[in-house]
């Protein structure tokens, strides 16, 4: 329980919602900035101004994932205007207070560093990264299902990367009844591929492995799916691009072969907010609950 | 192999494509009537007239998988007009010609009885329905995906019913990592959901175990969702009821209470139409291949 | 709950006991005949001797597995002398008593019909096989452990039969990571194998999928293990036979072409008996119960 | 293929074997000095005695798994005299040469250091230690099922550490149906048991979560499961502790408390020497083939 602690909340997206719902439900008290247009209004939370006062005694920040930009600025699903965060907020602070966002650029970094803030960027944290995985790998799979005329139980599916989105991907796959083929670098990766009854390829091989492929999920942020690789994929096959932008297929070349390749960021976010932002409100709860 | 049978295709739709497709992989002669929309053809079918004398030397005769409406008409969705089937046909074909539909009305039924053909209808196969199972079940958890904003994995889900499609749908959402409860009348049905790792409860109790559900996939075709029960279904559960019509859902109770409820028919063609050819290619072949 | 009902055990074994425990949780009067060397007892039993008057006012007389002998003589693992029933005793039971056992032989069938008595052969339930096929298959895995030199995860297991036992120990082995090979004759049966993600053949087949076989499962209680087949199986193959005496497998043969062939029979009571008795015991309190 | 390639093995046990057959296999020339007493021969494989002649052009030196002694003697489970190694064989090697073995002690790590050779630990590599962990996993649940009343489906069973074998052992266990529970310090372990879908605790909790507990894995090389601990844990319960010597578990109050708790050590070499060996081949023939 977070029993008399209180959490100020600027602005964000429906996952912030979900995780003000979860620390209320823990009898934290909410504070909410920059929430005007949410009318329902979220029972047990106060929706207060922007001011030095209301940011006195709090326990924790939680800005919108994508931080702040470099004046300041939180973006908010849900008020008209634009928040801006600026030195004397940040001074008002208490020195024990945690910042949460979920990535962090220059301007925030600075600011909190400059004010002594614990700054919290939750995206970056392996536990939450992991747990995403699976909202990532839903929607993928989601993506997929949507985008072929066959089952995914049966097809010639490939994983691309082994790291926390590609293994989960791999698991769901497989249990789904997919042909899955994984492909990662470390010699180590493809003892687990192994383990886990998946057929496991070194990624120098990929040439050799695409031939056959009738969906390729690629989750590894450097360019692999190049046009030489490309070149030896089926024409019907589907590729879908997890890794951040720009991914790591030459979309052009994919085009003027005719293969479909979708990229597709934000995929938690998209297809499961309440999933997401549950998870944030775990780690987030547990980040302000050991604070002690 | 299929090397010397000779197969007519009289109108259908994607899925019949492939049956052609998979038939002349075998070997097979395929001659393609109401089939004049499909522009670039089939490599080595044969468009032809319907005409008696295509028809004299025919092992088999696949009709659409509707089969024929009362008045002996085929659809097809690769045909500008509509191709009428009536005795002068069924008679010119030979004594050991075999007739395959998805289902079957009374004209279709009579007419082969009264020329002493065997009439196979696919759809009522036990094995076709099997397979058939598994592009239900990926339809059914797609629309899910879609329209939540949960993930499946960690989802409380329960399954109505226990038969061919249900035993694939709770295993489905199992191995995704659904929390599955499935419901089903029979002593052995509750015994293999319990050997498969799942929860099981008896359907007499489906309204003490609905309270807490976030999904309910329903596969039973009699009215089991009634208003009764509906009233102790959480508000924000979706129903995806993949019953043959009406469904097994009081949808007009549901939409009052504010549950979502969606009707979901004919999965596996309009998902993975070409993995549903699949299938329908791989029995109709096996019956061909018997039958000497 | 059973309160208020009384139910009479005459002999078993260490499932019997998992049997009255469990019925004694439930609130159940029990009374055990043929249980004198059982020191310790079982709190909420009362130890008595066989006597009409003691079971005049019974709901249910639970016998040993096996039954009686055809001399009406009951087994029991706990007591010195043997206990024999008769006509006395079986005429002294009220008319809505029923009688369990696992199974029965003329003797025991006779003696209930003459007295108007309902018997229930508990292992010739449906939904009790299955459960029994849990144990069974984890029984014939731990054999195989034991007897090979390889693992279970990445082994060419086969399983004969589809089945109850059949599916379940498919499952299991699958789901350690064997490369699963399972072969039915029902066409129904090869679809849900292939649903399951198996590999499927007809068993007709059966000579031409041997060849490489690392470990063979058989369930089928008919030759189907023959000196034709065995002569293609590898001299190093281990054959895990569970099907009822005296099995599938040409015994004789198989020890002359140096394979090792073991016979496997009541596995759940060897390997998993408090198990086995839970599953007994949640179907017969069901029955008491349900008998109102 | 490893066509022209030379390897010398010195010692060592069935897996060893294993490994000098796999190399036969991919065209390595095989030299055996000190398998007198395999009579039959490896085909392929030439016995000869340990000269500096024989060693003078060998691309890898295959010491037993547990390396030399600090006399620089090899175990050997086919020879009848011990095979000693001294510094006048390791100055005969060729530079390139690589020295195989599975763990090394002070004298085997000084004298390739001292020749300068490249020593590679087998057992110490990632990959191995991953796939290892199959033959272990699957060796603690024989030793599981050999020494309960229960079966592994359904039972609640524990996994105490996520590393290598944890992950491994938590996930054939929950294959086979048992209710997992994992326990593990590091947070992004946690997340992957979630994702795993099995119960996951922090190991700070243990004792919280040890009530009901029917088998207990231990995987972690340090006191955990401790009097304390061992206090709260049912007296019925079976440990199975395959942390390296001496466990993790207080196995002098575990008998005082009346708890069977197993050591279980080297299960990979004795439950599966063959599948134990065919890993160490799949990672020596790696190695080999791309020293080049
Ligand atoms: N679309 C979305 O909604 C979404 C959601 C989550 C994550 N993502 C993105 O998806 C990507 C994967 O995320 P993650 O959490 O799985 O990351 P991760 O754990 O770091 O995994 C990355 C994988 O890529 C491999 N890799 C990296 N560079 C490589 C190269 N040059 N050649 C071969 N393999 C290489 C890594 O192998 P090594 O271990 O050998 O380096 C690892 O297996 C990231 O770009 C992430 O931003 C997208
Ligand atoms: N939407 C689609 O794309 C699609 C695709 C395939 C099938 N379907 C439809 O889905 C339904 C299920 O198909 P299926 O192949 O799974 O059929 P099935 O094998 O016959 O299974 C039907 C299940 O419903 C149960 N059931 C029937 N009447 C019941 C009642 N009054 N009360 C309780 N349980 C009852 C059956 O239990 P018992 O065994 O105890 O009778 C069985 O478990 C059918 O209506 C079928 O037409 C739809
Ligand atoms: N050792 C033990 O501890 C233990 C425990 C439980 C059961 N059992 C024994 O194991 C056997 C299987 O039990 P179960 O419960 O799985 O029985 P089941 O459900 O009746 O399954 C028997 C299987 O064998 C197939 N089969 C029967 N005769 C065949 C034939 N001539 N050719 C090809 N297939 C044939 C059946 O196919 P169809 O459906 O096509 O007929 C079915 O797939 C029985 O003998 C049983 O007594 C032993
Ligand atoms: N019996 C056999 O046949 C056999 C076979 C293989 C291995 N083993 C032995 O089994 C053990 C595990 O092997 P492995 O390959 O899985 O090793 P590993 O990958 O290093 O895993 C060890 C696990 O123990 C945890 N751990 C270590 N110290 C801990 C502590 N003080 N408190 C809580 N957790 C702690 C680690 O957590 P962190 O990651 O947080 O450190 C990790 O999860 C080793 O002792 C190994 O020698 C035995």
């Amino acid at each position: 329980m977070l029993t008399g602690k209180k959490v100020a909340f600027v602005g964000g997206d429906a996952r912030i919602l979900e995780v003000i719902r979860h620390l209320i439900e823990l009898d934290a008290g909410a504070v909410l900035m920059g929430f005007d247009r949410l009318e329902a209004g979220i029972p047990g939370a106060e929706k207060v101004g922007l001011t030095v006062e209301a940011l006195a005694d709090v326990d924790a920040l939680v800005l919108p994932l994508a931080g702040l930009d470099e004046e300041g600025y939180a973006d908010s699903a849900y008020s008209a205007g634009r928040i801006r965060l600026q030195d004397e907020h940040f001074s008002a602070l208490p020195s024990y207070c945690q910042v949460f966002s979920g990535i962090a650029g220059p301007y925030l970094e600075q600011i909190c560093r400059r004010h002594g803030l614990r700054l919290v960027k939750l995206m970056d944290l392996d536990e939450v990264a992991i747990l995403n995985s699976i909202p990532t790998a839903e929607g993928a799979i989601q993506m997929a299902m949507e985008n072929t005329d066959i089952t995914i139980h049966g097809s010639r599916s490939m994983v691309l990367g082994f790291g926390r989105c590609g293994m989960t991907l791999a698991r769901i796959l497989a249990a789904m009844g997919a042909k899955v083929k994984a492909g990662a670098r470390k010699p180590a990766d493809l003892a687990r591929i192994r383990e886990m009854g998946l057929t496991a390829f070194p990624m120098k091989d990929l040439g050799d492995q695409v031939g056959d492929a009738e969906i390729i999920f690629n989750t590894i942020p450097a360019p692999v799916l190049t046009a030489d690789i490309l070149a030896r994929v089926p024409r019907n096959c589907l590729i879908i691009d997890i890794a951040s932008k720009p991914g790591g297929t030459d979309f052009r070349y994919a085009q003027r072969r005719g293969i479909r390749a979708l990229l597709a960021p934000s995929l938690p976010g998209i297809v499961a907010p309440k999933t997401a932002g549950q998870i944030l409100a775990g780690t987030l709860s547990r980040y302000i609950w050991e604070s002690g």
